[in-house]
């Protein structure tokens, strides 16, 4: 039985673009039909030197590619500063959203975004593509096992990536204009919602910047760090940075158990991704080796992650097409993961205060 | 050749003398002459059960133990709170010093065990067995590697050990008036110690303990953490906790690498011990995989790390004896860590302030 083909239209055509296409055309359940830019050369070319399928329509604006009728869903690849604008046009249209990160500027545009998707009834969904790896529900088994991982008391979060200077110059990513929220909203995202994973999404109470962001000459975080604690005394550290060397690291610790995963936004290999368990850990009698020695697991996936979000976005557009509501599980985390960027950037803001997390 | 056999007394019957007996009596150029204990059947006791040679002498007080002519050095595994005196009593009787960690409650009581040390021309060295893991003299070789790790540019360790909590209850290192600085002193002493090795030993110019400590009844630290920044910009933070499962890892990042060590103050097992480098990595064409991947490294040991550090202790102690000065690098390592413990408590104590590390 073939399943319903979500039919999807992309805003723009950042690096990003190819690697969602791809995912799309593997998806079982999705196809696109339209690509977008400013420029309607440009999109051509796009479209032609990454092998998109023939029947796609290209619009030299974005504008046009939401006015055409017969799609279901968009992409939204765009700098954050237009996503309150583009993702709004696109709710109101009717169509599902599925949207880069960080979702917005800060949570009251989300709100705004998150609103217009609720009134049109359509879903909404943010392109965190590591959530849907089943290692991800993997790795939750561990930490919700209350005899392997016992109860959660701390987690840090590394995600740091060394972009060439000149890149990072160029790149909207560090443009106020564009993306304002810099290394925080991009590499500090990820590391934002691995904390909130390994917490199960519980907010924290307290987020308190570290004192050593680093700005570029237009102010935008380059790197920069924060503390998080929560109500029963659970704490999070996180590192986010684009002068360093890629790492991305999830250490969660629990009282019986650690998690550690060195490849979490981006498994090592496209099918196959380790985590590394250890648990009820102590020492030998002479206290010269551990009892036990950690566990290493690898989960492997015939669909790439990315694939698998789209294919997840798309059976949820399926069953709204077919009656059902749309998944709010997918826009509380989104929101949660906003309000913490906003308080770290308010704690930075402050001084390095501590910001209560006010959802 | 022989080489000379460098007598070892030791004061006390902690845990870890067990350990270190072993140690000593591995090493090739060293042996145990004498323990004392405050209670002359304790010392016996522990001598029998735990293989102690049949020569060796027990003492039922300190004192008695210090008197005792014929041996060359001596390994002071006491209660923090006792490190002053008794290793000021040992220097002042010319005997070489192997000093347990933390070395001091405060870095002002180091610098009286440094000068009585010097003063006496003896050797004054602390118990980070770690360092003397071949191990780490490879992970040296990688953090100096400018073209396969670069310029450090955070780094970030974690020790946290779950204690039974009846256990904590009864412990030293739990109590005010034997180990004052609790969790600090213990488990954070390998954390500052690892994040000056990262940073070759460079001292941080700012110390900011996080704003989530936790103390026992008594006020003493069971759990903390602390960021630090250097004059070149890079940072590092660390958690140490008895309130956590056993976790130890050492993430040094620079501009080009990136270290993982997670076992780096007691290897996984005796013999063998793993870490993990990733060079110049980047992602694949279309960002779904790394290239290159990380490698992992092991490093074989004949000897465990007690045993090379009661060897390279030893031979020092020969060293002396046929005329050589004592070593610097040792005692300076321990004041080191001991002045970043102290910035970390006086940290805490100003309700989270930053505090500047003066040498």
């Amino acid at each position: 039985m073939a399943s319903a083909q979500i039919r999807f239209r992309i805003l723009g055509c950042a690096d990003i673009v190819r690697k969602l296409a791809r995912a799309i055309s593997l998806a079982p359940n999705a196809t696109i039909t339209a690509l977008g830019s400013r420029s309607l050369e440009k999109a051509k070319k796009f479209a032609a030197d990454n092998n998109f399928p023939a029947e796609t329509k290209v619009y030299g604006s974005y504008d046009a590619v939401l006015d055409d009728a017969g799609v279901d869903a968009v992409y939204i690849p765009l700098p954050t500063s237009l996503h309150l604008k583009w993702a709004i046009a696109a709710a109101e249209k009717k169509k599902h959203v599925l949207l880069e990160k960080p979702v917005a500027l800060n949570v009251s545009e989300f709100y705004r975004i998150e609103e217009a998707c609720e009134s049109a009834g359509v879903q909404l969904m943010d392109g965190t593509m590591w959530m849907h790896h089943p290692r991800t529900a993997k790795m939750r088994e561990f930490l919700s096992d209350s005899e392997r991982f016992g109860q959660l008391k701390s987690v840090h979060i590394i995600f740091t990536f060394a972009f060439d200077p000149d890149f990072l110059a160029k790149n909207i990513r560090s443009k106020p204009d564009l993306d304002a929220l810099g290394a925080l909203g991009d590499v500090g995202w990820y590391c934002v919602r691995a904390i909130l994973f390994a917490a199960d999404y519980e907010l924290p109470k307290i987020v308190t910047a570290l004192r050593d962001p680093v700005f570029n000459e237009a102010g935008v975080i380059l790197s920069c760090g924060a503390s998080l604690r929560w109500e029963d005394g659970k704490v999070a550290t996180f590192q986010c940075s684009f002068l360093s060397h890629l790492t991305m690291d999830i250490t969660a610790i629990g009282t019986k158990g650690t998690l550690h995963v060195r490849d979490f936004v981006i498994p090592f290999q496209e099918h196959v991704a380790p985590f590394s368990v250890s648990s009820n850990a102590g020492f030998n009698d002479l206290v010269t080796g551990w009892v036990p020695s950690p566990i290493e697991h690898t989960v492997t996936t015939n669909l790439p992650q990315e694939s698998l979000m789209v294919k997840e976005f798309s059976s949820l557009v399926a069953g709204i097409q077919c009656g059902s509501k749309p998944d709010k599980k997918w826009p509380t985390l989104s929101r949660k993961t906003q309000l913490i960027l906003d308080a770290v950037k308010a704690s930075i803001e402050k001084g390095f205060e501590p910001v209560e997390v006010l959802p």
